[in-house]
């Protein structure tokens, strides 16, 4: 039974977590820790942990399951100090953009009969703006939260035990669990969350610098200008680290759509527009 | 005072205006004509218009504003049609997104003392789908309606006073009205309103060639992926004469866009990427 959580990591998806397992339930302790001590402060108050730790590597040896809500350098920082203080009675999870370092950190690090678990995780839910402040209890209900597990096998039964514990309560959370294989998962999340991202943040940069000072933009841009460019407020520190560790995944997407735009301006007048139309109104069929 | 309107084109807009008007207060009777009988059939029924009219030009004869709420062309092609059978106790006016081919007609054809008036209108509303049973009385609430009247100073004064009641009546019906010159509005639509609209077929497309047959798609993809597609569903029919009537403007801005998203690509690990996200912050900064 886990009876204590730490969630190193308070901003909207550490301080959603919090929140999210006092509303399903969740009745042990839960202590955490922010960088910013801002960060925890409102994430106590908001009662999505019950205490701050001074100190993440002893709150993360306290605990029975430790949740990385930090950006994935910092998680990746994390799993080297916490490696070496844990053992097979914790679970360390994470939630990641992106899972290729991370699953071969995991490999490295964890895992083992004799080592803490890692279970490498990715709630498919955020919001455009971080911080404690947005946290939200319903923030996983009815998102998927993908797992790139692939030691499974390795693990003492006590590991085995906590990662199944957690599972339930990611379920309980009001999500629903996948599994991929973690290059299949940095392919996938490029083209569903980060190629729709980085063309948000480009097109409202683009607009910004042509458009940004028309007095009538406000009032002209309707419903689907805000809509395109909602992510366009994501800030570069949530985005830095996706950018970093997973390229060429994000690259290979960007170009493929730069050759469609192409496609389409040259074909504005021509049949082949009906066809780019049909194509995209499949992609919305139920 | 109007007492007497007709709408050809019943679909999503001319419906709406209908169940605008008499949400409005306007207690004048409203004639619709619809291509399809269909359509005309359900604004009926919605209670959008109080008559079919079975030709369209002997509805407008007898009314005293003609809402035009056809595709671009249709409208050229009514336009036409419209300034033989009807004098400065008309006046006629659109729905249309550019407004450049429509204003060179108007010029053409309408707005001196001894003709129709026509005055070259467009609602910023709309949904991604089309058809009279999607007709919503709110549609316009809180939108811009912008107008591009260059012909103001020409008009006989009855023609004058049907102009500035049917601005109130708009006004009545949410919106906000904006005067822009022609040539604007289009490049400042090609901007806000067809290049969304384009980015979004050619990502929902290629998305549909890349991941649609992906079985973990549909619950991978979350809010973000869901808005920025949204308008994939768009039909061809609705788009086909926006790129015929202003391809110079929209080429410029998918070539605007192609290039910037070349450089985020090749950016992705530079500090650039840094001031993209800026860039696209302030622009959705209130």
């Amino acid at each position: 039974m886990i009876e204590r959580i730490s969630i190193l990591g308070t901003g909207l998806l550490g301080t959603s977590v919090g929140l999210a397992l006092r509303a399903a339930g969740f009745r042990g302790s839960i202590v955490g820790w922010n960088r910013g001590v801002e960060g925890a402060r409102l994430a106590l108050e908001a009662g999505a942990i019950d205490a701050i730790a001074a100190d993440p590597l002893q709150a993360a040896r306290e605990s029975q399951v430790v949740v990385l809500a930090v950006p994935i350098y910092a998680t990746l920082d994390f799993m080297e100090k916490l490696a070496g203080v844990l053992g097979p009675e914790h679970l360390v999870t994470d939630v990641g953009s992106t899972k290729g370092k991370i699953s071969e950190a995991a490999e490295r690090l964890f895992n083992t009969p004799e080592r803490a678990a890692f279970l490498p995780g990715h709630p498919m839910a955020g919001k455009e703006r971080g911080g404690a402040a947005l946290g939200d209890a319903e923030l996983f209900r009815n998102r998927v939260w993908l797992f790139t597990d692939d030691a499974s096998w390795q693990r003492s039964a006590q590991a085995a035990e906590l990662v199944k514990e957690w599972r339930e309560w990611v379920v309980a959370m009001g999500s629903k669990c996948i599994d991929l294989d973690p290059a299949r998962h940095d392919e996938l999340v490029a083209w569903v969350s980060h190629l729709p991202q980085f063309v948000a943040t480009a097109l409202s940069a683009l607009l910004e610098e042509t458009v940004g000072d028309a007095p009538e933009l406000k009032d002209v841009g309707g419903r689907a200008l805000s809509e395109m460019t909602r992510l366009g407020a994501s800030p570069y520190s949530m985005w830095r680290d996706i950018a970093l560790t997973n390229t060429e995944a994000v690259q290979a997407t960007l170009l493929a759509l730069e050759l469609r735009l192409a496609h389409l301006r040259e074909n504005l007048r021509t049949p082949e527009l009906r066809e780019e139309f049909e194509q995209a109104n499949k992609f919305r069929r139920e």
